[in-house]
């Protein structure tokens, strides 16, 4: 109902790193700036990926500049998270990579060899991936812009006509999934920079999240509601979106999130909470309470969803508000991500 | 033939912002380094768009990074021209455009008035070309990065059923129609900078060309071999790809060529080709003789494609060469650009 839709108003002078940081902060700017001006019904949905029909083929697209800063860092770097970032957008709609398209913002000066390396792990995640790069656009800055290189992808999937996902179709009783340990990625890229005295054995969860979305869907299509990669903002934040997209609660059950040790260990010495940092390999699903099972037993026979775990569940009340649940019984509020604690992780 | 395919080596150590002009160190980049990695059936055509059939579907996906300097000149801004450029790509690709995904790259510090001004570009220009943004993203880095912002827009759409286009179908004796005035984005933008104590008259061209392209197909489909849009490189580097990629020459009758007297004056003065100069809202055609005719009257009624006009025509030989013809009976050969004299028009 048009009467009844959020008015935002995005009324900061000046644009700041929180703005890009995926949480409220880039919520109001895509709210209350972009939106009253682009807005159409692929549009309205804010999903990872819009759909399209053509001729009666239902298509997913999708784009992502990446700006991770450093380019490299442990197990991976700007090019495969170009790639795999797409990729994922397009698997979380319920889409087949089909296509990607590419572009890059050079910053002259930087060295060929530099490049050269990221060319080459983006072709080999897309190899990975299953999905080829089909075209793009170069361009080069000044020395002293574009830390090196951006790098943007969209990409093109068809939606697999099994599934049906929206925010609105989640219902009470529904049963949150999560395909892995979170936190890997934002916490590996900030160790990366070098600039807090903390080292850790740890590696970002880059990944394409397809294979594990397409055990997913052959095992539970008719119970599949909704997915999500928590990338910017993590957990937290796409919890929220969907509290709020769908008017429901999420009960989290806190202690059954997987966190590596390392992970944790870092959260508690930074202050971070593991449900706000960044993923890139990772995934959020919500099925239906009698495809649970079923979805679980799935994702864990795929390589890399070993560790898919039932995370909480959807209640109707209260209303737009996700909450955490402790093993002693109480509970608190998750709110979205607030301010850039993580500026550039992706 | 893949025995008779041009081995390209890219050997410079660093990247330059000729790397990024649009002539021959941009084809040495994508053909050197960015293609050995990259190279699949789609790929390997290098027009504005690739193509993908998708259960019967012939599409176009084609996407570029927009890194205009100054953003806002006469007659547009980057906002507008990210839109117009990917509605153009899928336009000389044959195709309508569907739907397109913008992604913005912000500097932090930007004036929240300049990025809402640029939405609103962006909007317009939608709304004009007929097709609607449906996603994108939005990433902050840090000030002195990114030079307000840099806009990335992905495209895609459905290919016209009518048209085959590639190089390979054009042959000798066929036209080269041009659809307007040349260079005026170019010598616009440059201007707009300040640096040179020069002022004109003279305003962007950016605009959709769908209109024109669709009338052109409604009129000559048959005879319609070949389309780009001429803008990076200018025309020379366009027709030098023609030559190259279909194996034939490209005679240009210089004087058919129309350049407005303030930009072949400012091209004069700097000691610039025309021919080499960025256009935003033009595009060339190659059609077969006997469709000729019929092909520019239908421009011609096209609001905006008065100026429409036969430049030149296909000769067998000298093969993948240029030449450009003037009323005095010699030819000169035109080559690609080189170098880049005029960085960052687009």
């Amino acid at each position: 109902m048009v009467t009844g839709a959020t008015k935002v108003r995005f009324g900061d002078p000046r644009i700041e790193l929180a703005h890009g940081a995926g949480g409220k902060a880039s919520r109001r700017l895509v709210e209350g700036l972009l939106l009253p001006y682009l807005s159409n019904e692929a549009l309205a949905d804010l999903g990872d990926a819009a759909y399209l029909e053509v001729q009666g083929v239902r298509l997913a697209v999708t784009a992502d500049s990446f700006v991770v800063k450093p380019p490299v860092f442990p197990g991976g770097s700007i090019g495969e998270l170009a790639i795999n970032g797409t990729v994922n957008d397009l698997a979380v709609a319920g889409a087949k990579p089909l296509a990607l398209v590419a572009t890059l913002i050079l910053e002259a000066g930087l060295p060929t060899s530099a490049l050269e390396a990221e060319v080459a792990a983006m072709a080999e995640a897309a190899r990975r991936a299953g999905v080829a790069v089909v075209g793009g656009d170069t361009k080069v800055v000044e020395h002293g812009k574009a830390d090196g290189f951006y790098i943007t992808t969209a990409g093109v999937g068809v939606v697999d006509s099994r599934v049906s996902l929206s925010a609105k179709g989640v219902r009470p009783g529904d049963q949150v999934l999560l395909s892995g340990p979170i936190g890997d990625h934002g916490i590996t890229v900030l160790l990366a920079r070098g600039e807090l005295d903390l080292e850790a054995d740890l590696a970002s969860d880059t990944r394409p999240v397809w294979p594990m979305v397409a055990a997913l869907v052959d095992a539970a299509a008719p119970g599949l509601r909704w997915m999500r990669d928590p990338t910017r903002g993590g957990v937290a934040t796409a919890l929220n979106e969907l509290a709020r997209e769908a008017g429901v609660a999420v009960l989290l059950e806190e202690e059954a999130v997987p966190v590596r040790p390392v992970v944790r260990g870092a959260c508690e010495i930074l202050g971070f909470d593991p449900l706000h940092i960044a993923n890139e390999g990772q995934f959020l699903a919500v099925v239906s309470p009698e495809y649970a099972d079923a979805a679980l037993e799935a994702l864990k026979r795929v390589p890399g969803g070993e560790a898919a775990t039932r995370v909480g569940e959807i209640r109707e009340t209260p209303a737009k508000v996700v909450l955490a649940s402790s093993r002693y019984g109480g509970t608190r509020v998750v709110d979205m991500l607030v301010g850039d604690p993580l500026p550039r992780i992706c």
